[in-house]
Order: C-alpha cells, then structure tokens, then sequence
C-alpha cells in the first residue's frame, strides 16, 4: 500500500447502527483497528495492546497534555481515549483506521487530526429511528423519548462532519463509506509531492 | 430524480485526456450538458439555446453585469461564457452538469457556486504528459515546451481544487469522476432538510 490511508470517524445516534456497518467495514483488509488507550482494570482475557492500552490515571494525564489522544473521556470513573502515535503510524503504513466514537470525541479528532473524515450515520427517518430504538424491546417510553431527544441533540452537530450516510441498509451504507474513503484520498491536499513530480 | 444535482468542473493540462473523459461521462443520462453564451456569429448549422446561446456584445455584457454567468472569458475578440440560469435549472432538476474549463474559468465558477466540485485531471506523470503532448506529432519542441510550461503553470493551481483524479486509464478516470459526484451528493451541506425532518 503506497499511499497514506485515511482516518475516518463515524458518528450517529443511537438506533442508527453504527455497530454493525463498522464491524463490516472492519473485514476489509485495507483498515486496521484503533486500540483504545484507558486507565481501567484489564479484565482477565484482555491483553496490552491487543485489546487496550493499559495505562495509569498518571500516565493517561501525561498523554493527554502531550497531544498523544486525538480525543479522551471520561466514562463512570475511568478515563478513555485515542492513542494519536498508533492511529498515525498505522495511516502511514497505508492502512485507513475507523473510529466509532460519540459526538463531542468526533470533534475533538477533526481538531486534532483535521483530515479526518467525519461521517454522520443516520436512519432513513425519524420514524425508523424511533422504531429502532424502540425495537429492541427493553426501554419504556421514558427511555425512548430520552434517547429521541439525545438524538436530535447529536443531529444538530450535522454540519460539523464532513458527510451524512443514510444506513437504509447495511450493504449500501458500508458501500457508501467505502467510497467517501476512496474519494477522500483523492483530495487535492495529498497531491503536494506529485505536484511537485511534474516540475 | 429527487436530489439536486452535482456541479463538476474539470481542467488540467493538454494533454491529460479531458475531453475524452468528459465525453465518456456525458454519456450517462444523469448527466447534463451545460450549454454556453457566445457573442460569436452562429455557423450555418448552429441552432440558439442548443449549440449555444447567441448573444449581442450589449446582451452579453448585461449578463456579466448582472452575475448572470458562473465563467466567462473573450477569445479571439468573441466572449464566451456559462449561462447560471440554465446551469443551475438543470441541477434543480437532478442532473449533474460536467463542465470542461480551463483554471482561471473554474476558479470563477467556485467563486460564484461554492458547492461546485472541481477535478484537476492529470496523466499520471510528468513523462506521459510530455509523451501525450508530442504524441500527437504535429507541433515542434518550441510549442511543446511552451505547452508543458503552461501545464506546469496549471499546476501550481491544484491545492485550489478540490479532487485530483490521475487520467492513467480513461475508464478509471470516469468511475472516479463519477465516484466524486456520488460522494459530493453525501456533503454534509446538503442534508439541512433532512435534519429538519428528524427534529
């Protein structure tokens, strides 16, 4: 792989099935997987940079005021982030890295890294959404009507990301980030050496 | 066909095969012609609002007076320019529009329509430029030279484009042109609507 691969970032509310278009664009060879960095405990079977990267609250602070995280949180005590220096590496060696991460994490990346391409994934209507989110058949309404409400929060952000997928169906929504991942490497910016070829 | 469509501006050098990528992608019916502004005399066989829009000197200059032309320029003592109207008719009605201009014309149509995509066509080295140029063995080293200095010129100008596509295969060099409209029909920009629907 010559060229240097593309860091996207996909975004959406809850219900819009991020889960499954990632792990299917995860089987294509050309994009390698992020490894989160995190100060909790490695569960039994979890392995240091395999499944995470374990660190202390000492050394995850110090990797924050560096700019080692292209985006952090803190999540029920623990904190959480995105190692720059293996994302980074892994772009160089020609390989694209999706990162599923939330809104404001979304941001913190484009600022950070701002050719990352930021992909907004929704349902094809509000009442798919709702469908969905209701689909799974656990939450009352209460739930729901939060979720709906967080939802229209995170779609508001919209003109943020770069581009909006519509997920009417898996296949077509992979495909669709695929080619936003294609198109992306053609992006003028990346053409400042062979510019400089035709010299 | 529902959604607006995607105005696409090709340029590169001579000798980097645009014209017959832009005739090649004009043959899908998704694609429109734009049609130009002359003030040129009709030829025999030229019909108005088909071949061209024949206007006066007076009419024209109206016309660029009153932003009516996304791009014009005088050559050989005739101007020539692309109507908005009829352009942007023709995306409201779905179709794309490919327009072939040269580097100051595109960088006009930008100006005036910022959602416009422009594509910098190029051979795929420096070479193969030098190669096409004299291949078609009619100039001598004088005029080639002053071409691919003029290319070089040209060049320069690709950071303010927004896609470069490498003219390697005609038929690559379509799929990806027509992948960057695909993809530009998925810019963040254009789902405004869409929000609103899921609020």
């Amino acid at each position: 792989m010559e060229d240097k691969g593309i860091l996207i970032v996909i975004s959406g509310p809850s219900g819009a099935g991020k889960g499954t278009v990632v792990e299917e664009i995860k089987k294509d060879r050309t994009y390698a997987l992020s490894i989160s960095a995190t100060t909790r405990q490695p569960r039994s079977y979890e392995k240091d940079g395999e499944h995470y990267f374990f660190k202390s609250v000492y050394e995850f602070k110090n990797m924050i005021g560096g700019g080692k995280l292209l985006e952090w949180a803190e999540f029920c005590g623990n904190y959480y982030g995105t190692p720059r220096d293996y994302v980074v590496g892994k772009l160089e060696e020609g390989y694209n890295v999706i990162l599923e991460i939330e809104v404001q994490g979304a941001l913190q990346v484009k600022k950070i890294y701002p050719e990352a391409v930021l992909v907004f994934l929704i349902p094809p209507n509000r009442e798919e959404l709702k469908n969905r989110l209701s689909g799974r058949g656990t939450e009352d309404m209460e739930t729901i009507e939060k979720r709906l409400k967080r939802a229209s929060e995170e779609i508001e952000l919209i003109p943020e990301y770069d581009y909006v997928v519509v997920n009417d169906e898996v296949e077509l929504a992979v495909k669709r980030i695929k080619e936003i991942v294609d198109v992306s490497k053609m992006a003028s910016a990346r053409y400042v050496d062979k510019i400089r070829d035709f010299k």
